[in-house]
């Protein structure tokens, strides 16, 4: 595991401890082994209310970009499950900020999505926005 | 893993794929690193109607047997998450056959819970009846 990598399995790490505490029961995605060949989302949380299927991603650089495959999978996995499927990005110095899959921008070749911080802060929920504990602004 | 634990493995993948080919989204818990302190079920499955958090046990011998932990972590998660909690066991030259929790026998010393198979025939519900493709006969 890269350097990188250890940050963005400690930063969900702590993603997944935050849901906790916020009361929701929640369930991390195997690195691998999932028995199906379908791509599963990172983290599946439920509170007996609300599900969500989140996609978590977290960077030192800014935008943060995911494979049109990741967001597609995402969405799959949600729609079946019945979730609600969420972006979290995380930027270096700043919360977890939560988007709709339909508010990333798709690049122009189609195969991937941005997510700027200005935008994640701008269209984004918070962790407490998402969890219900505080109320959203929109 | 031992052979025991390999044959079990495979057909926790079974199950999955199984429940996967009958229409659900499928995750199943990590084998370690889940992030927080709290024990998992086995597999989590949704159909954007019924979830299901279910403890999957197969065993060579009768009956089987689950310790109280799992069976309260079981049903804890599941309270949680707003998912049914459901016990699957898988006998040699057998089925699925999932029970509720409270269908199990405790022990005289209340530390474990056991599944005969005689009473999963008898009042349990089939892979298909837990799936909704078959009616269910309770």
């Amino acid at each position: 595991m890269t350097n990188s990598n250890a940050k963005g399995d400690r930063r969900e790490r702590q993603l997944v401890n935050a849901l906790d505490d916020r009361g929701f029961a929640v369930m991390r995605a195997p690195a691998s082994g999932s028995a199906t060949e379908r791509d599963l989302p990172d983290v599946l949380a439920g509170n007996a209310d609300v599900f969500y299927a989140l996609e978590a991603k977290s960077s030192s650089g800014d935008p943060i970009y995911l494979t049109a495959a990741e967001v597609e999978a995402l969405v799959f996995f949600a729609v079946n499950f019945g979730a609600r499927p969420k972006i979290g990005v995380r930027f270096d110095h700043d919360d977890w900020w939560f988007l709709d899959p339909w508010q990333c921008h798709c690049t122009p070749s189609g195969k991937s999505y941005r997510v700027k911080q200005a935008l994640a802060h701008d269209v984004g929920v918070t962790l407490d926005q998402l969890a219900g504990t505080q109320a959203a602004l929109s």
